[in-house]
């Protein structure tokens, strides 16, 4: 496995200084902010044993409409590059980008094809948001709470056995309509929970001027499991696609979707679970560089 | 090797109707066009014996801004996913995608990293272009003249063994600059030519309703090579990354860069070489969708 974090600070010089700053690269095109990502994922790594190829099309297209629903924006399409040891898995793998697609109302508008040794799937998504209700990954305040979109460690729940879980493990839900509510709604920071809680909490230290106190009493845990177990998956666990975010006290109220406070942002620079110091432990990782 | 065009027409109905049309999506963003193209490239098949990793990033990320050439927009953003075999390939491969791309001021904008058993390499490029100077495959008129940017065939030539030509096979440069002027200039029609002449006139054979005859003595060959060598190579080898467009007479006055007029677009529905039917032969092929 490619160690990503000290492969990406090893290239950052060749991008820019904020090569890791959000879920997206944001370009500011006629008024509006243009949002752009792009996630590799292939079978022996990414693709858990028993997902079929719709299953694999449908994660991998996820995976980058998640990150455009961390900016707060609306997709506007995706395009995939499917790379294919056998010639009959692309219908599948496309069937299943599609679904995902349409599930939140972005075509697949563009792709590539090419003969692989394993199946390989790139999706770029690419999106626009308002310049006002764009969110990214630095802007929490001290004082703002710190919500979750949803149960957290239901797709690690279901990778370590937990077969119940699986449907969130194989077709992840992207938060599209949910992170642009988030961003109307006024939030300070946001980005997607697919690295894991305790991982995604230290991205946000690494780009605020702020710290992030969480109480595991208040966790949104997957409830038929023992709860130690319940709460490990949730700090620890990859592959949710929920959203993490900062939003003042006042305006967390305008939230009709689902969400759960579970801290509150600090001002010392530290990453708290009820008082003590919680360990950066997760897995994956992207790079974007924002230039507006 | 997956035999794209088959593959394409099988799942042509899970993506739109016009899936093959150009060399870049096309969505209305803003009352401009927004273009993105998306490009698979990996080492046993699209790196050449005797690349380096820098030419293998260069090459991947001129995929992309070739495609948005041929559309006559300004790249804004290249992504690029990079599957890696030995980690420290990145570094190199990253170089040579963002030279590439400052060859046409067009910035690394965001990326993936993820390890894989030989690399792999993805490029998406994104561009704009005002409404009124787009140019797609679909468009030629009976009396245009059709044309090309530069020199055909060195790319192939170099791939069997004319080693003066390797620097058009490992560092291609996209025609990004000619694309804006053609479009300017109020071409009808373009694509790219990393398919080969002959496969590209047949390409804009299935999406016009008009013909394309062109005249061997006006093809732009290489001269160092037997003549006939280089004219098999002009007109089925793949690799060039030149423009391929059709343009009213009076309008190709207008053009100040790099062309060649190479035969006239005619009424009846066939591509010709000298009066005879030209054959579509060539290779490599990636499918887009418009949207707009």
């Amino acid at each position: 496995m490619v160690d990503d974090r000290a492969l990406l600070r090893d290239i950052a010089d060749l991008v820019a200084a904020e090569a890791t700053d959000d879920d997206c690269a944001v370009l500011l095109l006629n008024g509006s902010f243009l949002v752009a990502t792009t996630d590799m994922l292939h079978q022996s790594t990414d693709f858990p044993p028993g997902m079929t190829d719709f299953q694999a099309g449908w994660m991998a297209a996820a995976a980058s409409l998640s990150d455009i629903a961390a900016m707060g924006a609306r997709p506007w399409g995706l395009l995939i590059a499917v790379g294919l040891d056998l010639p009959h898995r692309l219908r599948p793998v496309l069937e299943g980008a599609v679904a995902c697609g349409k599930s939140v109302e972005c075509p697949i508008i563009g792709g590539d094809i090419d003969s692989h040794q394993e199946l390989t799937i790139v999706t770029t998504g690419i999106g626009s948001v308002e310049k006002e209700y764009l969110v990214r990954r630095r802007g929490s305040q001290p004082g703002d709470l710190i919500c979750v979109t949803s149960i957290l460690g239901r797709a690690q729940a279901a990778l370590e056995g937990y077969i119940q879980y699986r449907r969130f493990l194989f077709e992840p839900r992207p938060r599209v309509r949910e992170g642009q509510q988030i961003g109307r709604a006024g939030a300070t920071s946001m980005m997607d929970l697919s690295d894991g809680l305790a991982l995604s909490l230290h991205d946000l230290l690494r780009v605020n001027n702020a710290g992030y106190t969480i109480e595991s009493r208040r966790l949104p845990i997957i409830s038929d499991i023992p709860e130690h177990k319940a709460q490990e998956l949730a700090l620890y666990g990859g592959g949710d696609y929920e959203l993490l975010f900062t939003i003042p006290p006042d305006r967390v109220t305008e939230l009709t979707i689902d969400h759960h406070i579970i801290g509150t942002v600090i001002q010392d620079h530290t990453v708290l679970l009820d008082g003590v110091p919680l360990e950066a432990r997760g897995y994956r990782h992207t790079w974007q560089v924002t230039n507006d």
